[in-house]
């Protein structure tokens, strides 16, 4: 037969980019598994996007930086042909970048949610609750811990401004975190507390600079969150009122702080109302008035998710989830007053979190339930004929290729992590019985073919 | 709050790619759990691999044709830096090319997974089951049923030459598509009883020729092949000793035509050990010499399936699933003689054959179990709350945003395609009942709260 000797090369794989073994996949689908059994239970329904989607579609919609960061796709064919040559002589990349590449891949899940909404908007049924998990990708420096290419397990309702779901996703991040073993915090603060707070501070017109100052408390402390205001130029009176505010451990003082009917009372508003929503059923939801999330676009009600800084002490990490309420997502892409509210969960940190804490079961991280080894030809084919009867009740039954050195097969029993071994020689085979080693502790009975699934059903 | 105007965009999606509505992803998930709870049974790991790969992965393993095919993904940055001056006046985009693209998206499931085994090597356990399911991306001219990015989902053993491997994938074929309800036809050959008969043709040197002429055979039937082999220049006499094998439509008849030792007969001899460990249990398995299977790194056992034309009169549809046993996939990564076998299934075609046929099930296509109605801000309240209870035993329930009336509440309802709608108003709250109505059969019934667990979980 033809054996065209290739050049030989080392294989590798792009910076920010991973392959994942069986066992990593194990972990990951047992953190997709309970996001997604709780997405359905809340009522949502998943939708999948394609991975290309037009420039025009991505562009301008996370900012220049943004804009970098996504990955463009060339044109197939003669990419260059329709390229400008005063251009191209200057390697002007910025400009020949329109007439070489018109796709790129997907930034996150919620711009191309916004474009399916407007898109498919005689095909839903309004509020239209979705959920989507799938993987995007983003040119960052890679660094430990950050991926070009990581999963997002996004869920929203657009199409009602009830505050219902914002209580709702509250639940869900509870349901979600509980079931994954995971203690918590969940924090809510509302965007037009925040605008509240830079009307009573007279900073409505640098209301971004003061979110992001506000956004950095945490990790800077309130003394360095308002050196960094005034170096932004904001007035030392301004600034002052600012931390006056961000005093308000509680919600109920905020209620005493903003005029009836202004901005920052509808904040403080909403937020009572998703907690009588919740009738007190959620413990760890915290109100943090210095909650502001970076993205500019949330108009209501904001998230955050860390890990329990208290229930693991010592551990340190950011946030694990987040969202909130936005009034005019759809709007770009011409349709209109379309009010959504939705949360994401940092499904990465979330393994790296669980896989550090050690919080995964160990159940889910089992290969197949039995490894047959046959010791003779005879015998192998007899065990094959069995393991098919067991594969036809869904057990997961493999068996050796070859009736090879039982140390050999043994030593392959092993490296897959199988909790029972069935060993057939000439002998079990004229009785129809296996050798059943348990490789737990480590004994080994004999057991009939009949007893085998029920055996092994309850085993496993 | 700002709220920036910005210009509206009619928004699309490129060509070749799709967005998944709900009910569209309910059917697609169908498939893929059962092909992936079959993988699972049969012994067969997960793994994954990233979108991007580095093209000096890609290129030359799929043909200059695949080479075109494959989406390349421009570099980061100032893209053109380290372009050739001379080459960008000539626009000549193929020597451009490796300068500003060092990456492209994945365009099988197969390479991406020899790359795999040779650089985890020391990580997995030898012989190697692993099943992918995952997107590729292909830039072929977009029509209908033929998509730019889709799924594959493949299973493949590497290490062994076990023949039990290929028994076990014909096993898996039969009982994911019986587990579909789908009736097809499971064909297999071998490769070396192809070369068997090009060595007795005298075709050896013309192999390729030979076995790209017969793979049409179903489709442009006998006479044309012979007219296609005479046109390629091979002689008439080599010709008509291929046909003359061609008519051989038991594997028992071609035992006969080779001489032992030979290739031929060695290829025969696989096909029998096969047949002998399946031992007649896959009855809509046929030997099929005219498969040939276009890609040239089989070298042994092939197979293809097809929906059972006798079962759907009228129906035509091609392949739907093949694959077979490489003698050396991982060589051209630097790792040698390393034998697999593998299968692949056409997620795509299937669920279009099963759409066609109207195939899926109806449960898989439900969206909730229940939806309450209430028809004031009280029960409102009070129904979300049961909406929790109910949700936290597993439940699917929604309940509708507000209060409003209630023919634009069952019109969502029915919207949804919810199978029952519990409505709750000033009588029903005061009693801890609901009205419970069927949607199919239209009755309606008073459950107390308590009851509405048991209702809907037998009804569900």
């Amino acid at each position: 037969m033809p054996n065209i000797e290739k050049p030989f090369m080392k294989p590798s794989i792009p910076k920010g980019t991973r392959d994942f073994l069986p066992h990593q996949i194990s972990k990951r689908k047992h953190i997709f598994k309970i996001i997604e059994e709780t997405f359905t239970t809340f009522g949502y329904l998943p939708i999948e996007t394609p991975t290309l989607e037009n420039l025009s579609t991505l562009l301008g919609k996370y900012g220049d930086e943004g804009d970098k960061l996504i990955f463009k796709v060339l044109n197939n064919g003669d990419f260059l042909s329709d390229s400008n040559a005063q251009d191209l002589m200057e390697k002007n990349s910025q400009k020949i970048l329109s007439s070489i590449s018109k796709r790129g891949l997907r930034y996150d899940l919620t711009v191309p949610f916004a474009r399916f909404v407007v898109m498919h908007q005689n095909e839903i049924s309004f509020p239209f609750k979705r959920y989507q998990i799938q993987t995007v990708w983003r040119a960052d420096r890679p660094q430990r811990g950050r991926y070009q290419e990581f999963y997002q397990c996004d869920a929203d309702v657009v199409g009602s401004s009830s505050l219902m779901y914002e209580a709702e996703l509250v639940q869900i991040y509870a349901s979600v975190f509980h079931k994954l073993n995971l203690k918590t915090k969940i924090y809510i603060n509302n965007r037009k507390i925040l605008f509240g707070i830079a009307e009573l501070a007279q900073l409505t017109e640098n209301f971004v600079e003061m979110t992001v100052s506000i956004d950095k408390l945490d990790k800077i402390g309130i003394e360095n969150v308002r050196l960094e205001m005034l170096e932004k130029g904001l007035p030392e009176s301004s600034v002052d009122k600012v931390l006056e505010c961000l005093k308000c451990k509680n919600i109920a003082d905020l209620e005493a702080i903003f005029e009836e009917g202004s901005v920052g009372a509808h904040g403080v508003r909403e937020v009572l109302d998703v907690m009588e929503y919740l009738d007190n059923g959620v413990p760890n939801l915290e109100f943090d008035i210095t909650l502001a999330r970076g993205l500019n676009y949330y108009t209501g009600c904001i998230f955050e998710v860390k890990v329990d800084e208290d229930a693991y002490p010592g551990f340190k990490m950011g946030s694990i989830g987040g969202g909130g309420r936005y009034d005019d997502l759809t709007g770009v892409f011409g349709l209109k007053n379309v009010s959504g509210v939705g949360v994401s969960f940092g499904a990465e940190r979330i393994y790296d979190v669980m896989d550090e804490l050690n919080l995964f079961p160990t159940d889910i991280q089992k290969d197949i339930d039995i490894l047959f080894i046959a010791l003779d030809e005879n015998s192998h084919k007899k065990a094959f004929s069995e393991v098919t009867k067991l594969r036809n009740t869904g057990i997961a039954a493999d068996i050796y290729p070859e009736p090879t050195k039982l140390k050999k097969q043994m030593s392959y029993a092993n490296a897959r992590n199988v909790p029972y071994v069935a060993i057939i020689g000439e002998s079990e085979c004229e009785r129809n019985v296996v050798s059943l080693k348990d490789m737990v502790s480590g004994a080994q009975d004999e057991v009939s073919m009949e007893d085998l699934v029920n055996k092994i059903s309850i085993g496993s």
